[in-house]
């Protein structure tokens, strides 16, 4: 089976097998494998040791960005949030449950934003004080501008939490470049191709430290976090962690040096985003997305007009054929969504888009 | 290498294998796990289907007990707290930084706490509305007589909210006799021998509905996930789940159901603690705990008085023996924490036992 869903994604044998194994999660010997990756992440993440801590919130990734949220933001202080897709939506249902004072700033989720969208809600506005956005929608597969969007940001002296769940490891956003990003955040089990069960934040130590006290939250608390981890020397992840996926990320990383990190990552995907649209207009389908808005991580497709057109339908069928695709779709209009990223070759994409059409003849059978 | 630990525990080769597979978590065959894994859980709570209803929070065990306390207990509320342990600090410490007050009661680490030390608190306080406390507290190995406090607080027309977190299908809490318990909550990686990564509330479902709106968090909802599990006719987890833990823990399940739940657990948890007591003693080393109040889970023993004895020092000539214990403590006085817990058989723990005592003359060689 091939799994194209923008995660958890598929991943590689050598992944997998290291979930089959008991590990004591305190254990000296495993220490290693906590700093290490704490180590690569922030290298990923173009940070400086020192300057930027790798931070883990156990579980899903709305974890780690209500975490985020609630750390980087004072209770009661404002925070504005660029809406074009459903993790925009629920980023701000994340700060608003959490107490923080929302600014919705209403965009469209078939364009990605820019500082020119985002500015002047800024300067109507100067009580806000952060910016917090999702940097790749996998609701539609647009990208936000996150880099030109987080210079405009820092020389405004605002600050950026930035969600780059989908995009952290293929879209890049190095953090020494970007002083006006307290924290960014992802999980394990997208871009970087490990399994699911542990979020990331990478945040600035600085001011992690000055945000503490603001989190309302002790399991939320990236500030209690670091301080954890830096009594620990960095050797132990705050309260019980999944220690095998730990592992596992740790052996994704090292597939992810060993192809050649962030870029040749992201050629990968990008190839394989050009393969799916280019087939899927072959085929007679309509991208959701113009080719120029259009993302590496997913491409969304409307529906076929077709009556006859069930989407439960077309996935079992699809899956028959080899292909899980999602059963859902969380776009303004109705798509099929299908992801790019994981352990996913060009050939494989080839594959799924002969299955996507021999499906879609299994739900729409054309007249004889 | 032997896992003593109580938790993540050592696990069932099948358990493990269960963890080396892509699962998409929404994927429709993957949805019958969920709603089998939920009633099988109200099934080991001793609880009614429709009364009661299993709630996963992602993440580690301090998740899903902040989760509970801030979804059952109003902000601003009060909640009454019996403090004999490390895991009874931590709760308080959740329940005060989510703005609950608590109300500490203190009790000494090596006895367990029953309804004669809780209501005379009450009975004092008549504003405190629900009391929050541990089954099994994993810092000393005590175990609370969470059933006839649970009875009192009935009879007295209050509240409670268990932590079961190391108990959980070991010790039973049977919640159709126990009405004054608005939830309980465990992990995957203790007594039903799991893998870490989610933990799981059975919360009564008329109190979860009337508690919604206290959380403040989306995250820790307890009655957000439950109205997406009504919506998903209980074949969903809100947000991304760990979903190899999760088909890893439907395993496990199985295997305990084949041991003969609850009572044949308790029993060779009882025979592993008893071996492991009786086998120190003859050792020469002190438990911490009074026989009589030694509970199945862990066993904690006094640090000997040997100046030379190192903790550390101890573990890893232990681990080197093929047994591994945790390398920390949690009691009021130095110990060592030895757990019973897992895929252990009496006689694994006569092994152990041996084990300790070769490694003791390893790191206190006996004048000659």
């Amino acid at each position: 089976m091939l799994l194209l869903i923008p995660g958890p994604v598929q991943t590689r044998p050598e992944v997998k097998a290291a979930m089959a194994q008991d590990i004591a999660p305190w254990d000296r010997d495993f220490q290693k494998v906590y700093a290490r990756i704490r180590e690569r992440v922030v290298g990923v993440a173009g940070g400086t040791p020192g300057v930027h801590a790798t931070l883990p919130i156990q579980g899903a990734g709305h974890f780690v960005t209500e975490a985020a949220l609630r750390t980087f933001v004072a209770p009661g202080a404002k925070v504005l949030i660029p809406m074009n897709g459903a993790y925009a939506q629920r980023m701000a249902r994340l700060a608003r449950e959490a107490g923080r004072i929302v600014v919705e700033l209403p965009l469209t989720d078939t364009r990605g934003a820019t500082a020119a969208d985002i500015m002047p809600a800024l300067e109507a506005d100067p009580s806000i004080g952060t910016v917090a956005m999702v940097y790749n929608e996998t609701g539609s597969g647009i990208v936000n501008d996150a880099q030109g969007i987080g210079r405009a940001l820092h020389a405004a002296g605002k600050r950026l939490v930035l969600d780059a769940v989908s995009a952290f490891g293929a879209l890049p956003f190095p953090l020494d470049d970007h002083p006006e990003c307290d924290v960014l955040v992802f999980t394990s089990g997208k871009c970087l191709e490990g399994m699911p069960g542990v979020g990331f934040a990478v945040a600035r130590i600085d001011r992690a430290e000055a945000c503490a006290g603001n989190a309302g939250s002790w399991s939320l608390d990236l500030s209690d976090v670091l301080a954890h981890a830096k009594r620990s020397g960095w050797g132990s992840i705050r309260f019980t962690p999944p220690v095998q996926t730990i592992a596992a990320f740790d052996v994704a990383l090292d597939l992810y040096e060993a192809e050649g990190g962030q870029a040749s990552r992201l050629a990968r995907y990008r190839t394989n985003t050009g393969i799916l649209y280019d087939g899927i207009v072959a085929l007679g389908l309509k991208p959701y997305l113009e080719r120029d808005q259009q993302g590496p991580v997913i491409v969304t497709i409307h529906q076929p007009s077709d009556p006859r057109f069930d989407l439960l339908a077309f996935v079992e069928a699809l899956k028959h054929r080899g292909v899980l695709i999602s059963n859902f779709y969380n776009t303004q209009a109705p798509t099929m969504r299908i992801g790019a990223i994981g352990a996913i070759t060009p050939e494989d994409m080839r594959r799924a888009v002969a299955a996507i059409g021999a499906a879609l003849e299994d739900v729409l059978p054309k007249a004889a």
